[in-house]
């Protein structure tokens, strides 16, 4: 695979955690040690669970963070920042320590997906990319679960590239989808740099290209006759491209013995289309041609063509899928959860709101999820404190942190912590997955996931829950600032 | 200004532009010359224009064009290439014509807004990556055009990296947002690499380090006498927001004679706690004390607020201007126009549809904008063939293309040829004007729209009309092609 060479993207971060980076100096906080969360609030398109993903990308970030001399000689042309911040920025590297779940997990609202500890400073910095980077892979991931649910085991590719809002969204978007689950992409550079298979055959152009539509056929089937998928709706689809095809796939492919082709369709009626053409091929005996769709698809789309007994065996998602249209933020927030003084004592910190939902989990805290043991699937999330820890071989009452009344006692469960180590002290400690990994993974916890929190519209509330020592340090520190 | 050294985005391409190139090369079309339009069909949100912007990221991409050596070995492990056609792309580099509309133009649907002639093979290559890099930058400073225009004169800033969909999303958005009309970002590296001015202060975060909300003020008055804009709704907005950065500014700025400072509101119902937190400001003798606004806001909002009597100098805008939430797709499309053969003859093609929309407009094109002498408004674009020239010195009838018996006798007008030279022969022939430069031509143009034109909710519809010989050539084809 191609090394990803790009920018350095030390100088993507809002102005203020640079203004706040030199005003902690200034204040002599600097090097405090804080904690950091990075949670989401809600679940796009009103879903039941996001997929986590970007961490890759985090971790390249984090690996390549430095500022060069351009960017000194930037920051104190601005005239506002003390030699002292630019000779800190000059030397800076990061030190800190970061958790984080892994790529494609199923994730929830109100827990944290990914914990800093680092001085003040440095945890600052991280906020703007690493947000930008999880936001939008999350974003993408979730889409593409939710439109490969849809297609029932049908194959999904991604083909959103010329959509997408900018060339990030296009390669990393890609990588996103695969992840989530699409099969492949349309875009050639995803998969030299991330091994996303890559396909395609022709636009309209190659047919308009030739005098005839079927002169373009015999071209594509004589050049790639074991690749022949061919764009059948030109002209008219059932009057002229698919007899074309099935004429071109008689000349060209049936005398080499070749029985696997293909047929695309980017517009009308996919239902009505795909219907007639499936019996076209049939009865002309290309019972393996498959039949790709195109054109503006999404999960409810697909879910209404397979109802309405279209025949369609790939379906190619564009810009529904790579904008996420219907929802295009995932509304990631990194917020400050504690600050730990010299002597190592660590302070909870609350940010309260209007908005009962706003207000933040305090503390810095531990993930688990726990799994049946006879059935394998995910019953709850459970956020604790840092220095507590979870025996699942002894029952363990939990209730809803709302709803305090609402309790129920867990038994027969495994705990896994989804809070894995990424850096310790700044070096890396984490092992890569490979992405094909954890695509498998992805699958693999979306499928440990009750099929009602899986639904579409109005799934089941998923239960995070908070440890009785958690629910009290939250519950004081509401009291303390009231 | 820094480079911008990035990933080569060669690669960046649907992987069947690579297999129709070497299909047209296989079949003798590689260096058949051909003509392709990029073109919108529809304004988003319902708007009655478009910005086009992104034309300095499409030059630099042309520019940089290159298959490197770990290009040529994934295409070869690919086994579906000729060798024939792996030894064009090593050697290959852009040697045709491009033509656009500047940045900054308002553009309309269905008329070229770049135009490229060159051989297919390489034609058909540049497709993707220039509708990516045209289709998000004209969505974005399309978006950000409507939420200036909404804010009436007061200042928007675009505040939405973390929420961007990738980090060019960010960067490049910020750039769009720009030449659209924000003052300025949020994004750093916007600024270092493309002269955005970037600028913020302090997050929530920054409040909670302290012990107090007014330690917090007082710190980064302290530090920033002369750009102390506070953030006011950490814990309460009016009860202790306000008052700590009315007594900060007392305590610090105005020992130093400093009067310009400035408040930041994140949450809440903006227009009552603007208008009670302006009348504390002013009873307390900081009238100079701007207020910058936040919290999910759009042109709607923004034009609710104000008619609600907000004070409010400065908007902040995120998610929904980084991402053009309400409408994330800008429909882009890149269509064959025409072909020449060896002779010069140009031939023109046309792309059918069962939807009269998606009928293209056949051949090599010019397109025209027609001003009023008098009023110096825009009138109607005019497209015709490449070889005919529209006089402004002599009257000129126009109709409509689909209802032709609508006429309008144009005098007293001039016309200007909206696409420039771009590239020719593989040369970059344009002046490539600096950011400031576009931002106040896209300002000057949108101003030579009409008012109904530029009305958010069903605007005037803006004539892009056909000359009598371009309409006749579009009907003879869809009359040969029925």
């Amino acid at each position: 695979m191609r090394e990803q060479k790009g920018l350095n993207l030390t100088m993507l971060c809002d102005f203020y955690e640079l203004t706040m980076g030199n005003g902690y100096l200034a204040s002599g906080m600097g090097d405090r040690i804080t904690y950091f969360d990075l949670f989401f609030r809600t679940v796009p398109d009103g879903g039941g669970f996001a997929i986590a993903a970007g961490l890759e990308q985090v971790i390249d970030y984090i690996q390549d963070l430095h500022f060069g001399p351009e960017d000194i000689a930037y920051l104190r042309g601005r005239g506002i920042f003390s030699e002292e911040y630019l000779t800190y920025l000059a030397n800076f590297h990061f030190t800190g320590d970061i958790w984080a779940v892994p790529e494609g997990t199923p994730v929830f609202p109100r827990e944290p997906i990914l914990v800093v500890r680092a001085p003040a400073i440095q945890a600052q910095l991280l906020e703007t990319y690493m947000l930008c980077a999880l936001n939008h892979q999350s974003l993408i991931a979730t889409k593409a679960n939710r439109i490969v649910r849809a297609a029932q085991g049908r194959t999904v590719l991604e083909f959103g590239s010329r959509r997408a809002q900018g060339s990030d969204a296009a390669i990393l978007g890609a990588r996103a989808a695969y992840i989530g689950g699409c099969a492949g992409t349309a875009c050639a550079l995803s998969d030299q740099l991330f091994g996303v298979p890559a396909g395609g055959t022709m636009a309209h152009a190659w047919v308009q290209m030739f005098d005839t539509e079927l002169d373009a056929f015999r071209a594509y089937c004589q050049t790639y006759p074991t690749n022949a998928t061919l764009l059948v709706d030109t002209y008219n689809t059932l009057q002229s491209g698919v007899p074309n095809a099935i004429r071109a796939f008689n000349e060209i492919l049936k005398p080499q013995g070749i029985t696997k082709c293909g047929i695309r369709l980017d517009s009308g009626d996919l239902a009505y289309l795909t219907r007639k053409a499936r019996k076209m091929l049939d009865e002309a005996g290309w019972t393996e041609c498959t039949i790709t769709c195109s054109n503006a698809l999404d999960e409810y789309l697909i879910q209404d063509l397979i109802s309405q007994g279209a025949c369609i065996d790939t379906f190619g998602v564009g810009e529904r899928l790579i904008t996420a249209r219907s929802e295009p933020v995932f509304g990631g927030v990194y917020k400050l959860a504690a600050v730990e003084d010299e002597a190592g004592n660590i302070t909870p910190k609350i940010k309260i709101s209007e908005n009962l939902d706003k207000i933040t989990n305090p503390h810095f805290k531990k993930l688990y999820r726990f799994y049946g043991r006879d059935t394998g699937k995910a019953m709850a999330d459970y956020l604790c404190v840092y220095d507590e820890t979870v025996d699942d071989t002894k029952p363990l009452t939990i209730f809803d942190p709302d709803a305090t009344w609402k309790e129920k006692e867990l038994t027969d469960f495994t705990a896994r912590q989804l809070l894995e180590p990424i850096f310790q002290h700044g070096e890396l400690v984490y092992r890569r997955p490979a992405l094909q990994e954890i695509k498998t993974y992805c699958a693999q916890q979306v499928d440990s996931l009750w099929e009602e929190v899986q639904r579409f519209e109005n799934p089941h509330h998923y239960y995070v829950d908070l440890s009785q020592k958690l629910w009290n340090i939250k519950n004081d520190l509401l009291q303390e600032k009231r």
